[in-house]
């Protein structure tokens, strides 16, 4: 039996999605938690995303098969028990039934993250470790001019982490809104697929544009560079989420 | 020198607002930040309202005398980096000079809460300790129904706790809105001032209004009984927000 899982995770004290040997991993914690249901056999979990030390997710996806046929309902609450017994920073938030043909990373069909940055002169309190806070003023307007320049079909090695194992920089974005909520500024983006901190590149350039550093315009050059080192800084961890996979 | 602040904090792990012999309270680390500002003399600060431990607050106010004149956004700055010093769950978002004769808590002509249930089969993750987690779906049209008995001038005793020192039970509740927003239930509340635990005893009585435990128009029969045995238990502090004080 393939199950499909929607996960929410907290990846601030973890080293990210992908089982390690030096550290907690959110895989880990779920292949942890089936052990108990699957006579203490490992069951590898498959996610549809390999997200990065401290990123969280709002609802990720992943697949695993077990020899069991289990309500569904049953299935959550059981793996949400033995999350909670390890003191998991991980919450299973639905579990389906799925055909042997679905997985989670390769029959995805797109991938959403959102991006939350606290701009206000006060550093956060109830939202540490949620949010990237920018003390300085961000100037929303340009960095939804500078942005434009990304929607599309690019190249977009000047936005791709060096240890990026994609076959290819070319990638089509989707979606970029950006806009203000209270004292935040929201990204959120989509794509079939995105490269190694493609996400947090393209934050941390149009953080760049926000606070007057470089021009709206730059973006379009930075991205025809083709060059990693032409764009911003990778915006930090904690402030990004993995928002929704779809299929 | 008299200074109006308005704070944010996570009271999870502290003991509340006020200044406790064993353990950390939000008012000790703002007087502690105070200190290399005042040439180590302390400078007692007086807040609006005494929130419960593991009680948070988006905009709590205080004043406090200094014998500096300080540009505000120097003192807020300058207080944010002792608070920060001492990884101090607490951060200043405003500071203002007043006339002498402000008192943040007896010049206040008003409070308002926020309360919020996360309201999901799955336990809270990304928003631990930042919500009361209800796994059983609530009827928020009954909860409202129940809510609406409590608007207005009324005798609180049943939503009192026995340690309150209030001088008279009698208060007047202007708001009392409930709404969904996402899987999370919002409760909204304003009054002049409030008794000891009433939002909580108001919002651990709805919940069972919301449950099916009670009907809503048993809300009425348990205020009318002036008993604090016969409302719901104290919801838990961790969902509860001290969201404003205006003057």
């Amino acid at each position: 039996m393939r199950y499909k899982i929607t996960i929410e995770y907290d990846g601030t004290n973890t080293l990210g999605w992908q089982r390690q040997i030096d550290g907690p991993s959110i895989q880990e914690y779920i292949e942890k938690a089936l052990l108990p249901l699957s006579n203490n056999q490992h069951i590898p979990v498959q996610g549809a995303g390999r997200t990065d030390c401290g990123v969280h997710a709002l609802a990720q996806v992943a697949h695993f098969d077990i020899q069991r046929d289990i309500a569904d309902w049953k299935l959550r609450d059981a793996l949400n028990f033995h999350l909670r017994e390890q003191e998991a920073p991980v919450v299973i938030l639905n579990v389906e039934q799925v055909s042997s043909d679905f997985n989670a990373r390769f029959s995805a069909q797109g991938r959403g993250y959102i991006y939350r940055i606290l701009n206000r002169r006060s550093p956060a309190i109830i939202e540490k470790n949620r949010v990237w806070w920018v003390p300085v003023e961000l100037n929303i307007e340009a960095m939804k001019s500078g942005g434009r320049f990304l929607l599309g079909k690019h190249d977009f090695s000047s936005f791709r982490a060096a240890a990026c194992q994609a076959k290819s920089p070319i990638k089509t974005l989707d979606k970029l809104e950006i806009y203000r909520q209270k004292d935040e500024i929201i990204f959120e983006v989509e794509a079939k697929s995105f490269l190694h901190h493609q996400v947090r590149n393209i934050v941390g350039t149009l953080k760049l544009v926000g606070d007057g550093s470089i021009t709206p315009q730059k973006v379009k050059e930075i991205l025809e560079a083709k060059n990693r080192k032409e764009a911003g800084p990778t915006a930090p961890a904690c402030g990004l989420y993995l928002s929704k996979v779809w299929y």
